[in-house]
């Protein structure tokens, strides 16, 4: 997608090099932000400076690549099987993390025991789970742009969008096309406390497309829905289980509920690998616990400009902080897909999941 | 309540001034700030300084005794009427606001055309409602403290405390009662953006308390609830219908679905004075919109102990601010007000809500 003119993609490798954009530092500033070794792809996964499910799948490739590249001949399995479990054990909850790191994985287990090819392969690899992805999101776009009518307000939660993926994202996709199709409407942006994801990288992205939006705070969205000033969800899923069950960012299974008290369509965007096919249902979804010093703090820009936390609470209060809930396949209106808008069933999804290898 | 063991009320009047706990402060600093007439009072309001239910009834009450105080007897009811309609018009949706000004006014009339008298009944009135509010939340605590369990999770949203009041507090009075008699059970406290009432305000009234509690996103109740971490809800009410519709802080009403999607029981704590026989339903009480900047800024403290504003949105994004939502009778188990637990129906309602005069 572009900013201010020029095409970017969220992750890509240059010469065993990770590139990533800086995720933290937007909307304030924007830049790029290099992984030298798979142990630094790791932490910038687990510190969140890349995240969302699309764009840390294929990080995680990317990573897997690189440690392909660093591994010695001799005891060069151990090393990626290794490198795989770092990797893995960055974010808990991300099903196209672990498709990433097992696509790369099945490619470089077909090379045999030749470790140029095996190389060869994981590179090759890295990059078709990243094109892939790009590819995905696009069809996305293509298959839900029909559900935004003129006029509608359309809500989201957290960033589901283009930097949450390769390129185009998952719930924005089909915004961005509408838009691009000359659809007017706009867009309820929540701003995804703790990490704020909605108010500064949603909105962002909303803005560098020229799309209408609104920041609101996290809880408002029941209220603009019950005013009639909504008429559409679209989010974007981190797991989907077996029988339609979704695993999103926290904040996402409130804003079902009341898309439901409202009768407003709530839609789930994510292409076919974030389908877990050995998941059978939401309870069996690990939810990752991070820090309680995200939800003690907010970041961000003060009016001279300086990039700072600032803490709400009083100093020795606790936080609790659940990085992901679980929304039921019964309040889910549909999957829309690189496939096209699916039901959140178990017939659908085991047929629609993507197997590696 | 107790500020390190001095007692305290959140607004008082002295020989004429009004003074306030300065509520935008805390929890990074604790203290008080004079108004020395209505007009400055009304700005206190307006600018939530002093803000909650019961809190603004009694500001508005005080105010009215000092517009009384200065009123100019050539031109007394004019200057009275003047100063209602001011301070009328800080805080459209709160219903205490308003029964703490016509109480003044009632007392007022009472005195016919004698101007001292009539200084001396609004003096009086004013008091009168701080010395009923704080009371009336004494015996919400009584009346609602057997509702939580020993080792229960307590969900509660904004700061219905005792800074949200005279004294006691609303929604948190059962919880001090409780933890006064001796149980034990913990506190989820939603952070309440874009004001962080609940970060700032509950989670400091429970630290001088010594209760147990969690600082969580607002966004996060639903699914500790999924987990079963959440036995009971508690909120505040800033007027309830006739029909027994609540508004409230914005995200009352997502936590109230949430709640019923998941079996726990949800309850509304005021005083009878929150009750507006006149409006039929919540479809009838104005939503106060605020200026989109709380939404694109927080407050807090930086880590050098400074106390400024950062914007987490782009700086070209707008944002929506409603500053309140409607819970549908339907999704309360009751209302927990001085006179006992009240079934939210409209007889219940119409039968407990007190008149002036």
């Amino acid at each position: 997608m572009r900013v201010d003119g020029q095409h970017f993609r969220t992750v890509w490798m240059e010469d065993g090099v990770v590139r990533l954009i800086d995720q933290p530092k937007l909307p304030h500033s924007f830049g790029i932000v290099d992984m030298a070794t798979h142990k630094d792809t790791a932490v910038a996964i687990s510190t969140m400076i890349v995240r969302g499910a699309g764009a840390i799948g294929a990080t995680g490739a990317a990573g897997m690549a690189q440690a392909a590249l660093e591994a010695p001949d001799d005891g060069f399995d151990a090393y990626i099987a290794e490198a795989a479990e770092t990797l893995r054990n960055t974010r808990p909850t991300a099903q196209n993390l672990f498709f990433g790191i097992d696509t790369v994985l099945a490619a470089i287990a077909k090379a045999g025991d030749d470790r140029a090819l095996a190389r060869k392969y994981a590179v090759e690899a890295a990059q078709g789970v990243a094109d892939d992805d790009a590819a995905c999101c696009e069809a996305i776009g293509q298959n839900g742009a029909h559900l935004i009518s003129e006029g509608d307000g359309v809500a989201t939660h957290c960033n589901a969008g283009w930097l949450a993926f390769v390129d185009w994202g998952s719930a924005l996709s089909p915004m961005f096309a509408a838009h691009r199709q000359g659809q007017k409407f706009k867009v309820f942006v929540d701003e995804t406390r703790p990490r704020s994801q909605g108010a500064r990288l949603t909105a962002w992205e909303l803005g560098q497309e020229g799309i209408e939006h609104y920041v609101i705070a996290d809880n408002a969205t029941a209220l603009l829905m019950r005013r009639g000033e909504v008429q559409l969800v679209i989010v974007g899923a981190d797991r989907i289980a077996a029988n339609g069950d979704v695993a999103n960012k926290i904040g996402t299974y409130p804003t079902a509920l009341a898309a439901a008290d409202n009768g407003v369509p709530f839609y789930v965007a994510a292409p076919t690998t974030t389908i877990d096919p050995n998941c059978p249902d939401g309870d069996a979804i690990p939810i990752e616990e991070r820090g309680a010093e995200e939800v003690r703090y907010t970041w961000g820009q003060t009016d001279d400009g300086q990039f700072v936390r600032v803490r709400t609470t009083p100093a020795d209060s606790p936080a609790r902080n659940l990085a992901f809930d679980v929304t039921p396949a019964r309040l889910i209106a549909g999957i829309i897909t690189e496939k096209g808008i699916l039901p959140a069933t178990r017939e659908a999804m085991l047929k629609a999941a993507r197997r590696i290898g």
